[in-house]
């Protein structure tokens, strides 16, 4: 049995525009890194966090990760071994990518590597959303579940949860822009209007079927086409520096689509090609820059595998 | 070229249950008739119509087969030619399963066909709309494109049109019961609330996302547990006599769902095999029998080709 183990686990882009609270995919980049030791003394350390700025609790009761593996732990009945977390952020807090989901992600997978146990994705994800919960008030699985099981993730249903991995168009790049301002999750849902018109409502059940057929179908027009959110979007858009004028320089750019990742402030493309996806995050993190705002980018494929031992 | 053709066209049932607006699907059983002649005096005359029991208009300018075929001649610009209709309604009227949709995409397609036009199933969608237009006072497009395209079919949006054809599991059967009461599309609309919940909508396009992922993976079991509506049916039950003891009288036998087809009052089954489609419907048959109403049944698997020539 090993005793340490490194492991990523990827960034995720909730919503995907259309699918409210029901569909997220997970990207290969970024993501964060977590370093656990097994340890023979029961209960959960963590010794370290790095590239935080200090924001993240080294407290085990209050940090996601280690309260997401305490779930695990005292589900399948091991207490008597224990584990020391240590977590390197290697994505930005509060950008909208799932940020606290990979690192809970990426703790449950060392776990119950290092363990041995079988326990698989799916089986996990309870554990995972109990992360979720406390990181933003509820236990949503639109970023938990695709960083769990990589890919395009269907949640059909929360109670009881019913999650369907999704194919996708191989060479499908997504483009990442995070600018660097303050919308915290909490209060991004918050602004989201609680009653809704019925005939908006089937606009928006008509892109997720159309969206879902796409992927389905191998068929990235109709992805881009259905990638539209009459619902949400025109409210969280305006916690966004220029947003409207970012999709359109990036539409211009020949992206299939672009939107707002989970509840922003990252906005993110798909596009056909690797090429297009840099010069995408390129443009618009000067845009950010001309207005005096700093970003961080990132260009990647779909991640299909989710969390992997690095180490 | 021949002078006169005789066109079958299938019954629809409209919504699928959680795809309100957006989604329907043809059946083998029932469907119109249409048999149309060629004349070489412009205009088009309706000489019979048979099985209305005297409902159906037989002025050109009021009968929604001969209104959409008016605008599809003039559309192609064949002023020099003429059609006399007749029509054999081999399906109740007012019943929710499409039936001014399946008498009008018989009467296009025997035009189409007589004139030996190219003009192919989703160009004569425009004009099987106008009918529909007539008929309910909306260019609904969720009974006219399975009639005319066969399958399953998402409307992914209606301006601009954007249809698509989705799979579905071979094997999968359809029980229809018509409750013979009187269920107005028009009224079955308007009872239906304008405002919904955000968090009620979030739960149906997860359904109809579900819906679209098992008619892709040929997973009945997903196709089943999707198949809820928690906006419409409510409200539109009340129409229907006996509505949830039917529904579990169906689920008891083994049904893969049951629902309301379009707005009523035709309720449907899908099933894994014909037999059991068959008790479904002598059940719900003998069971409206015993509380005073009429009704007529139908076992048919999901029609694949839309229209077609009989004669």
């Amino acid at each position: 049995m090993k005793e340490s183990i490194k492991v990523f686990a990827p960034a995720t882009v909730a919503n995907v525009v259309c699918g409210f609270d029901v569909l997220g995919f997970a990207v290969n980049e970024p993501g964060d890194e977590v370093i656990m030791r097994l340890t023979d003394k029961p209960g959960i350390t963590i010794s370290k966090i790095t590239g935080d700025n200090g924001r993240l609790p080294l407290d085990p009761k209050k940090n996601t990760v280690s309260v997401s593996v305490e779930h695990y732990l005292k589900h399948i009945g091991r207490n008597d071994v224990g584990f020391d977390i240590e977590l390197n952020k290697k994505m930005p807090i509060g950008s909208g990518l799932g940020s606290s989901s990979a690192s809970t992600v990426a703790g449950l997978f060392a776990a119950k590597t290092l363990l041995e146990d079988r326990t698989n994705a799916s089986q996990l994800l309870p554990f995972a959303r109990k992360g979720e919960e406390m990181a933003c008030g509820h236990g949503h699985a639109d970023n938990v579940a695709p960083a769990l099981l990589g890919g395009f993730v269907l949640i059909r249903s929360y109670d009881p949860l019913d999650v369907i991995k999704l194919p996708h168009p191989k060479g499908l790049y997504c483009a990442i822009v995070f600018p660097d301002v303050d919308v915290p999750t909490r209060e991004a849902r918050q602004i989201i209007r609680n009653k809704i018109q019925m005939k908006d409502a089937v606009t928006q059940w008509g892109n997720i079927a159309g969206l879902v057929s796409g992927l389905f179908m191998n068929d990235i027009d109709l992805i881009g086409r259905s990638m539209k959110d009459i619902l949400v979007e025109p409210v969280r858009s305006m916690l966004i520096p220029d947003f409207y004028k970012m999709r359109e320089m990036a539409m211009e750019m020949g992206a299939v689509s672009f939107g707002i990742s989970g509840s922003g402030p990252s906005v993110f493309s798909f596009t056909r090609d690797e090429e297009t996806a840099k010069k995408i995050t390129q443009k618009l993190q000067a845009h950010l820059t001309s207005i005096k705002i700093n970003s961080n980018t990132y260009v990647s494929t779909i991640n299909d595998a989710g969390p992997r031992v690095i180490d």
